[in-house]
């Protein structure tokens, strides 16, 4: 059996030369933890750990990766997950099968694993959001940033807000979002895909000389860049007061985050529209839903199809409502966290499948959901119900008529075979 | 047996009253025909007969639709096609087992067919575009309108024409575009799905007073309109000067032409972008193709995503590129004929499934079209074989790496798992 791998060396010290912005020689190298080990935390972990063992100039090579401590059965012994993932470089529970890099580090202290990052991933369910957070105030660095991979907002009867703002503010730092058309475990398994990080650079932070104005700009891995609508793409990352990473450090920018998750077998576009990449992410499932409802009731692929354009305009219409000088919608028009997404979720995926089923068996999806998903939840009903009520409360849901006919077949007040009389008043 | 339906009782004589712009009342009714009676022509044919039924007020009720005459065999004779649908209203070759409505009156003569007909839709296989367009030159009225149901694009090595374009300059006329995530034989169906018209209303035609500035409006029949981007949706009708529908007609419009294409189970957004609706409908060919070659090799659904996603950022640039005063992309983000007609098409059409098939058989597409399609063409083939031409006259394909890479795997130059390598400069 291979040796546990090293844990991290600690970081370069703090007072390490100042260098010149921009320049990247001898620069402090970043730090990078990955919180969450579920099947898209460890396959996230595998391919950053894969990146930072790779560009040693701008990332250090060890990547913890914090994990709930359980038990688990192995050869006819019980385990510590942690100890067996730093022994077999495997996640036997929750990524079977995959061998992971030696330097991705399973960790069970929360605190320890973000000691010192100064690039801290998101990766866990929903609903464990708070607890997390708060179990993480005060022992994060000051400036140090986040990338959520937690699709999804947090919507209340009167307030919508997205997770990755969720995080920033709860830990006082700037956090981006990634979000696509992607499925983890064919990731893990090194099969091709794309996908969308947004990351709106703060104000104070060193970009590289090449990438000083990414900010405004849409860039793309394959060669092509477009301006974003002018204006439209600024979210102000955080409502508390942003410490800036220090000049010290690589420029935390468009290029190292790609670097950082790019790999042969995952595309990544970097947009600046942090609103488009957690919308897309999040409500598309209300619309996978609706897709299940009619194919499940014997609808053809053209008319599943205008259901996904119908939710698709919902989606964008629903961005420029709340969240009108932050959204770039072109996200949405173009990008993997847009319609990439909505394809493979309407297409695919598990909220799609089961209101497929549901119809198909004459029983409501959430039935299914008792039934069918081992105690598990199907998010695209909690994101229904959550956005149905903040539209009620708003007074708009005549302008998101399928929003509002997925919650109404739901409830069984709404029939699927009404949903083109929805769109025809 | 039934008896044939009368022929059209002609159009109310020029000389009626003028009427002031915008009224309807006792306005001139519009005349419509449908040249094509494939499966698609007779489906369209069926729809707008039951709108003209349904409105004596906009439309004349009679729809002449041209029919290439052949013989049928019918209990044991042989008939005239003609015959056999104004007797029987089926068309029992194309569209067998419909029902047509009985004013859809099949015509062989293309002369008689278009006599007084101020609305033409085209609807008949691209490749006799040029042989009617010629037969039909002095024969339609100086002021007709057309809309074509023909989708794809004229494409030589050092000129692209839109195939409305070309039937509107080859006849004096102007000439509008309807495509969308349509499959006929649902549409015969009545099975519910949405389409796309665009229709740039020429200058000198009077609208309605309530659309009267619908030429530069996104009208959408779900209730929502939104602007198009200024000037960027102006098409030149034609390039001939037009002469202008009379005031004495209903005016056409956006209103009218809605009102002749939308049934219950079609429902029709009207938008002026000729040339996105055009293009949308032509070069999502090439994108199919290349879908079914990777699904064909046993790539997954994201994958397949990327390279539609990859696709439609190709269509887009192309039609920036080639029509950058008329192109309005939002139609290819929002609208039916794009991302909706994209998705059908690379996940349920004829172009991908026989690309998947030739990959799986592992021979080349052209010979999947040789031996399965029974004399029919792969539109994508053609329109990969010219755009790809076009390219490199233009000197621009490295900007296309999609479009030359289905045209580099037509030649068995490029390997399908190649495909990412491409996105990847």
């Amino acid at each position: 059996m291979e040796a546990p791998a090293a844990r991290s060396e600690g970081p370069a010290g703090e007072s390490g030369p100042a260098l010149a912005p921009g320049s990247t020689s001898s620069a402090r190298k970043h730090k990078v933890c990955v919180i969450g080990s579920g099947n898209w935390g460890t396959t996230v972990a595998k391919l950053v750990a894969e990146n930072t063992g790779e560009h040693p100039e701008l990332f250090e090579r060890d990547v913890q990766m914090w994990v709930y401590e359980e038990q688990v059965e192995l050869d006819g012994q019980k385990h510590k997950l942690t100890e067996v993932i730093n022994t077999r470089h495997e996640n036997v529970k929750y990524l079977g099968g995959i061998t992971l890099p030696p330097n991705v580090i399973a960790n069970p202290s929360l605190q320890d694993t973000v000691k010192d990052a100064s690039i801290i991933i998101f990766n866990f369910p929903h609903e464990f959001i708070s607890n997390i957070c708060k179990q993480l105030q005060g022992h994060v660095l000051p400036y140090a940033r986040g990338i959520s991979c937690i699709k999804g907002v947090t919507v209340t009867d009167d307030k919508i807000e997205l997770i990755c703002e969720y995080i920033g503010e709860t830990l006082g730092i700037y956090c981006g979002a990634l979000s696509g058309a992607n499925i983890a475990s064919e990731i893990a398994n090194e099969e091709w895909c794309e996908t969308t990080i947004a990351y709106n650079v703060p104000e104070g932070d060193v970009q590289t000389a090449t990438t000083t104005t990414t900010t405004t700009t849409t860039t793309t891995t394959n060669g092509t860049s477009s301006p974003a609508t002018n204006g439209t793409a600024k979210t102000p990352p955080s409502k508390t007061t942003l410490v800036p990473v220090p000049q010290t450090y690589v420029p935390l920018d468009h290029t190292t985050i790609s670097s950082l998750f790019s790999r042969p077998y995952f595309t990544v576009s970097m947009v600046s529209d942090v609103v488009g990449v957690s919308l897309g992410g999040a409500l598309k499932n209300i619309v996978a839903l609706a897709c299940g409802f009619v194919e499940g009731n014997g609808w053809n692929q053209t008319a599943k199809t205008a259901v996904m354009r119908r939710g698709m305009l919902e989606i964008i219409a629903f961005a420029r409502a709340f969240f009108p000088d932050a959204i770039d919608p072109k996200t949405l028009w173009e990008e993997s966290a847009g319609w990439g997404d909505m394809i493979v979720s309407c297409t695919s995926a598990r909220n799609w499948r089961y209101s497929k089923m549901a119809v198909e068996r004459g029983v409501s999806v959430q039935e299914i959901e008792r039934t069918e998903l081992n105690g598990q939840k199907l998010q695209g009903i909690s994101t229904t119900r959550e956005v149905a009520s903040f539209l009620r409360a708003k007074g708009v849901e005549e302008q998101y008529p399928l929003f509002m006919a997925v919650d109404g077949i739901l409830d069984q007040k709404v029939k699927v075979e009404d949903i083109p009389k929805l769109f025809r008043k």
